[in-house]
């Protein structure tokens, strides 16, 4: 039987994606499943259409929350985390790499080196230099990776993609997708884990 | 030593306080725990203040989701599930109810009963007869209790119960609070309660 897919659709300016980068490989690992990198540029789609970001309002209690919530998930989840020291952040050069690094099959390093600097390092998403200096660790030319992230191919790869979750109705980062169906935030990976290789969720199994 | 407290802050306008309402007494039963039942009146705050009430903004592909979402993780709790023939629902009524059945000790089958009817029977919160019914079933007199419900020290313990919960910084439902901890929503219920047992969460316990 040929491996199902998982798409995992990720955002590079979202806080919970963190969570879902630095741990998904390890969830599906001997599950039989392909894992297909999606990093997509929802928040420029939203902002064309007049939609607000981000996972919440903002308001501050929300907000208050959220970064609560992501320091105690991260702690469940065996992952190191520092409340990153600018947010929102500009992920508009790291999703064209992103982009790129999922056409050439490099998106999981890629990933979680930024996610890393950002959420363990405090070294900003889209702040000068950082970028650079992840490319140049994962052995990549920065420069030559990133003008090669800008060109038309990249750039309407990018597109195609983020118009297509949008068409699927996809709303924010991360979303699993198994076929038609969706599974939104982190909180939900082991549910599409399990719909990938079982079509269904058991009654009870992680109850 | 004395058990911890666990507070359960609901609103009955809430979709997925369904799983939480249904799930949550045999979650706690044997972990020593005192389970308090907070029914609050959140949407109304919420207008006041003119804030967006409701888990999403009511776009449609949010909607769909949400629909789709609860539909799974009622089937993954075990819970049978029928989704409601009308949303948003008018619960101003059952929660000064709810709030009177939390003062006098029987807000949890009231609670259940409620959803239930809702969430599986097809009897929208709010429509007429259907709170009746659910208070004859527990042996209540339907009109004496919603009159009872409707005078000022149950009036005035829902609205300072519904302030309280808005000064520590709650903002939907459901939430879990344990001292000063705040947990949203029921993918939080074993997080909440692992923390109510051993104020911690341990890393990779459920991952």
């Amino acid at each position: 039987m040929s491996p199902k897919t998982l798409e995992f659709w990720l955002g590079y300016g979202s806080t919970y994606s963190y969570l879902s980068v630095m741990r998904i490989e390890r969830a599906v690992d001997g599950k039989g499943i392909r894992l297909a990198w999606k990093p997509f540029n929802l928040t420029l789609l939203m902002r064309e259409k007049g939609l607000p970001t981000g996972p919440f309002v903002p308001r501050p209690e929300k907000m208050a929350y959220m970064w609560r919530d992501l320091e105690r998930r991260a702690q469940l989840r065996g992952l190191p985390y520092r409340k990153p020291p600018q947010y929102p952040v500009d992920s508009q050069k790291t999703v064209r790499v992103g982009c790129l690094a999922a056409l050439e099959g490099w998106c999981g390093p890629f990933s979680r080196r930024v996610f890393e600097m950002n959420f363990v390092e405090g070294r900003t998403i889209g702040a000068p230099g950082n970028l650079e200096a992840a490319l140049s660790e994962l052995g990549k030319d920065p420069q030559a990776t990133i003008r090669r992230a800008h060109e038309p191919d990249v750039e309407q790869a990018l597109d195609r993609d983020t118009r297509s979750a949008l068409e699927r109705g996809l709303f924010g980062s991360p979303h699993f997708v198994v076929g038609d169906e969706l599974f939104w935030g982190d909180d939900r990976l082991e549910d599409a884990i399990e719909w990938c290789v079982s079509g269904r969720l058991s009654a009870g199994a992680r109850s």
